[in-house]
């Protein structure tokens, strides 16, 4: 049964909803080994799945675990999901915007491995901002004051998390079908009545080409319309890091400044407003540009600063512990010229050697630590200006500082 | 590094002789765990390999043990592999017709697992019939009396023992670059000047097409010109069992039958023929026609016979051991009308199930049970005609005549 499963992966056939079911249960039972696993996933990786395969397995995804309900709560509930990015501190920003708009925000958020932060991590740089609200205090919060942003309570989708473990370490992460499944099946477990999904692309991303984004949108629609849920997906470049700040308190800093109004237009202030007026179109079920004007006044008369104000108390944080290290060096530009690229691998790369994000799962992070883009892609530089600083504790890593920043 | 290597291989492209040098053997000493080899492996077995790829793994497949050098023996050394099958006991019938020639022919066999059987294990149904000759002791004997057959004696090829064992159990088993670097690499490290393949192909092969067995051709070919040794490969069909026995004292017997000239063309008398023409071409340096004539006599005049008789007394055997159960029970005809097919498979399976091969390693074989045949495919039968005879010590498994025997 185990080894006719693989073989008709293997030639390219379709799995039945039995198959995928009997395969993907006995690996979280213990029942099939991760060598007899690995080779199916690598036969999923090349040959691809079908809709109805991945319909499929996104309901065993679900049903392996906890499904929250919030039916309660009045609302249209609106989860976002990105794919991940370096400097990535979007949920920071828009969870109080669209939660400031009306809309409910129950936002259960990950924490960071390798380059890219998670949003927990983030918000850990905020002393006492407690993560581990349990099922009854979101409830309460959310009727109090709207918004929540906390970690994962319940135990949804229990063979992602062994799946995923698997997959980072025999080179297939990179199947569409399986990043729809695995992305969709925990927005839904979570309780989304809506879903909204920022793909990102580039040289810092899961994904490198356009034509995959494309893919896994078309793909994550077509699961969100077998559920009968409102998809909308979002694709945003990721060869370049978002906004100034990588790295946790840095980036907190950043939020917060965007959220105060007082940061001109850049791509992450960009994306923010596309996002969360994405988020109100669909939760107050008003045309986009009606979501733009809502989110653009929050920002203006301090609400949207005021709602994660109010968000951070409310969850024990204190707003004014945010602390960035005290040593710091600045990254000079050795010619003159225009920016052309600012690469986000090298950056992530950097903040990570810094301390800023996990190598391995046991690793402590540096809160304190990371890269503060000076200069953005397209500004003109004198040789000499400054491009970046570092933030360091320990020491600074080695790096190059053409393989970041490209000068034309 | 190694996950470098598994996404080159998952995107088609080629690796390089150090990388699958560091990942073949990094997989020997346990420094790459089964989940991340099945994941390559699965890789190789939908996208292929190039021609130096397999050259490469055949060299590391070859390196990674002993190599034998039989090169005091004088005469032409010619080995024969076969790739698995149903009653498959050519080699006890061809090498003492090819030693009768005067090729000299050590021939090391293996154990079967599952529907086929190993050449060591028909052997073993011989009373006395050593199989663990040392190396001094088969150098010995091929000078006294020109023949051996024994089991493997040396550490030939470790990583395609760890390889196969994985292959087997991830149905990564019908890659034919993998097949080809796995026999070809045991008969060059088993010190064959040529080498003669038997590529099956049927039901009850690992090959189910021709195209398939055409590439193997091709490929063990170039293996051999890579190494400069001449390889020639017969494709024979494995849709029908060899012969009349399936089970290891009945095939013994067959074998014996053969060697004595008492049994009439058929399937596996014409294999035996065509294997062992091909042998004593090869080992003698002369045409096919020549050599066919050379079989033909050794055959007739009873030297092959002979042959196999010094080799039994040689290697301890006492050839009037041969026992096969008295219980015994016929499968009849359902109805009147030509047999158009015996299903190699299913009569493999029968077999199995009677004990007469091993389903796990641990299992021990009765060499007394199997299927002994009556009718051939091309035979005309009446109802209630006695089809084959069952030979049984515990009980008869379930089984399905018309699965077997097709009527028409």
């Amino acid at each position: 049964m185990i080894l006719d499963i693989i073989n008709k992966k293997r030639l390219g056939e379709e799995l039945s909803y039995k198959e995928l079911d009997y395969f993907f249960n006995g690996y979280l039972n213990g029942d099939i080994p991760d060598y007899q696993m690995s080779s199916l996933l690598m036969a999923i990786c090349i040959n691809g799945m079908t809709d109805e395969e991945i319909f499929s397995l996104t309901k065993i995804f679900i049903d392996s675990g906890d499904v929250l309900d919030f039916s309660d709560i009045p609302g249209i509930k609106v989860d976002k999901h990105s794919t991940g990015g370096i400097g990535d501190k979007t949920t920071l920003v828009i969870a109080p915007i669209v939660a400031a708009c009306g809309v409910p925000v129950i936002k259960m958020s990950g924490r960071g491995l390798g380059y890219t932060g998670g949003t927990i991590d983030k918000l850990e740089s905020i002393k006492g901002y407690r993560v581990d609200l349990s099922d009854e205090e979101i409830i309460k919060q959310v009727h109090d004051i709207n918004i929540v942003v906390t970690g994962q309570t319940a135990d949804l989708v229990p063979i992602d998390k062994v799946i995923y473990a698997l997959r980072d370490v025999t080179a297939t992460v990179s199947s569409i079908p399986l990043i729809a499944s695995s992305i969709m099946s925990k927005k839904i477990a979570g309780g989304a009545d809506k879903i909204l999904i920022d793909i990102k692309v580039g040289n810092g991303a899961l994904l490198q080409t356009e034509a995959d984004a494309l893919k896994l949108k078309e793909l994550m629609i077509k699961i969100g319309e077998f559920y009968g849920k409102e998809v909308r997906c979002i694709i945003s470049d990721m060869d370049t890091p978002l906004g100034f700040a990588v790295g946790n308190s840095l980036e907190v800093n950043e939020a917060i400044a965007v959220l105060k109004n007082q940061e001109k237009e850049n791509n992450f202030v960009n994306l923010c407003y596309e996002l969360a007026s994405n988020m109100v179109s669909m939760g107050l079920e008003i045309t986009l540009d009606e979501a733009r004007k809502k989110v653009k006044n929050v920002l203006e008369d301090g609400s949207a600063y005021n709602k994660f104000v109010e968000l951070v108390k409310y969850q024990g944080g204190d707003i004014d512990s945010i602390k960035v290290s005290e040593k710091s060096k600045n990254i000079k530009a050795l010619k003159t010229g225009k920016i052309s690229e600012i690469n986000a691998l090298e950056v992530g790369k950097l903040s990570l050697a810094l301390g800023a994000g996990k190598i391995s799962i046991n690793d402590k992070i540096d809160y304190t630590v990371g890269v503060e883009l000076k200069k953005l892609v397209g500004d003109s530089v004198k040789k000499g200006d400054v491009l970046a600083t570092i933030y360091y504790n320990k020491s600074i890593p080695d790096y190059n500082v053409d393989d970041m920043f490209k000068i034309v």
